[in-house]
């Protein structure tokens, strides 16, 4: 089946975002723990976090300014700091309920019954029932004109994950640790390997 | 377990690439088709392709400039077209073998045996066996100085996937279409829905 250009201007607008956002493939779910410089913390699931680099440790997200995360874009650019929380099957439905439009001034943390806990000293809260997360300190962020969201990129300097999900080469089995796969606006997804694959030679 | 900033900036540089890239979660897996002015054709494999926005449909990917898949880059800066190719059970192995470093006069296409097709005469060739896939017009790049990577900014004017994976409101059932998902540098999965949420309400 053939979609112009033309066909895809003239979707209707809901139907167009279930169907764009398919096309991307699996995405990640990652929920983003942050508070504000008094301490009100906020969740949000996001599907946009993406590997940028190994050294140094980067990681980048895509946040779109009027939408549901945008407390969370407020808190990073007020304390510079935040958490990257895998989404696993056993937080999946509340991790989802974070996208509901809660004001500021709730946290969705309580509303979600998803727990906070601080480590090591990091300035934002981490989900305490998420088996890999990771704080990042805020480096740049990208007002992309095109359609008004914003490139956020961040430093990971701390990890903290379950000991026996880590392989010999530094691989880690996210399947392991129950980690969701995403796709599409609403669909959660676990997964089952095929297989690790050698490095590709001629 | 508990790695510190310091612990990561010391860690071996292989084992640090396994480990950084298996931080951000399930990765989309896309093969991208291009060629040059005079036709030569180029098929890469990049996890890093991320939706942006749905109107107008844009769709985002970092490449390394000095990684395997920066004749695709050149390619997509000289005559600004590209297509982008789910990755399927089928072919996850030929996809991943167009990571292998092939000089620049060599196709992926020929060396790894999938097919390329042009489709609707769009100006770059598709992957005839990928069942979702589509047509990509450059619409703008940034360089980000931080890591020296390069973010790919296009927009989706063609579509092509079978009529029966999209559901009555436009979300893409692409698991039926047994698209995978990519975990650290090498790992391939498929996936089993979990499920499809509604609209999150307080």
């Amino acid at each position: 089946m053939y979609f112009s250009k033309n066909t895809i201007e003239n979707l209707d607008s809901r139907y167009r975002a279930h169907f764009i956002n398919s096309l991307s493939g699996f995405k990640s779910a990652n929920l983003i723990g942050t508070q504000d410089n008094q301490g009100h913390t906020n969740l949000a699931i996001v599907s946009s976090v993406f590997h940028l680099g190994a050294h140094p440790p980067l990681v980048g997200m895509i946040i779109r300014p009027h939408s549901v995360p945008r407390h969370t874009l407020e808190n990073i650019l007020e304390t510079g700091f935040y958490t990257i929380n895998h989404v696993n099957k056993t937080i999946y439905q509340q991790a989802h309920q974070t996208s509901a439009r809660y004001d500021k001034a709730e946290s969705e943390f309580i509303a979600t019954g998803l727990e906070a806990e601080y480590l090591a000293d990091f300035k934002a809260p981490y989900v305490k029932d998420s088996r890999l997360k990771y704080g990042v300190e805020l480096k740049e962020h990208h007002h992309l004109e095109i359609n008004g969201t914003e490139l956020i990129i961040g430093e990971i300097t701390a990890i903290h994950l379950d000991k026996h999900s880590i392989d010999n080469d530094g691989f880690v089995d996210i399947e392991s640790l129950e980690t969701v796969a995403v796709s599409g606006l609403d669909s959660y997804h676990t997964t089952e390997r095929l297989a690790r694959l050698a490095y590709a030679k001629k």
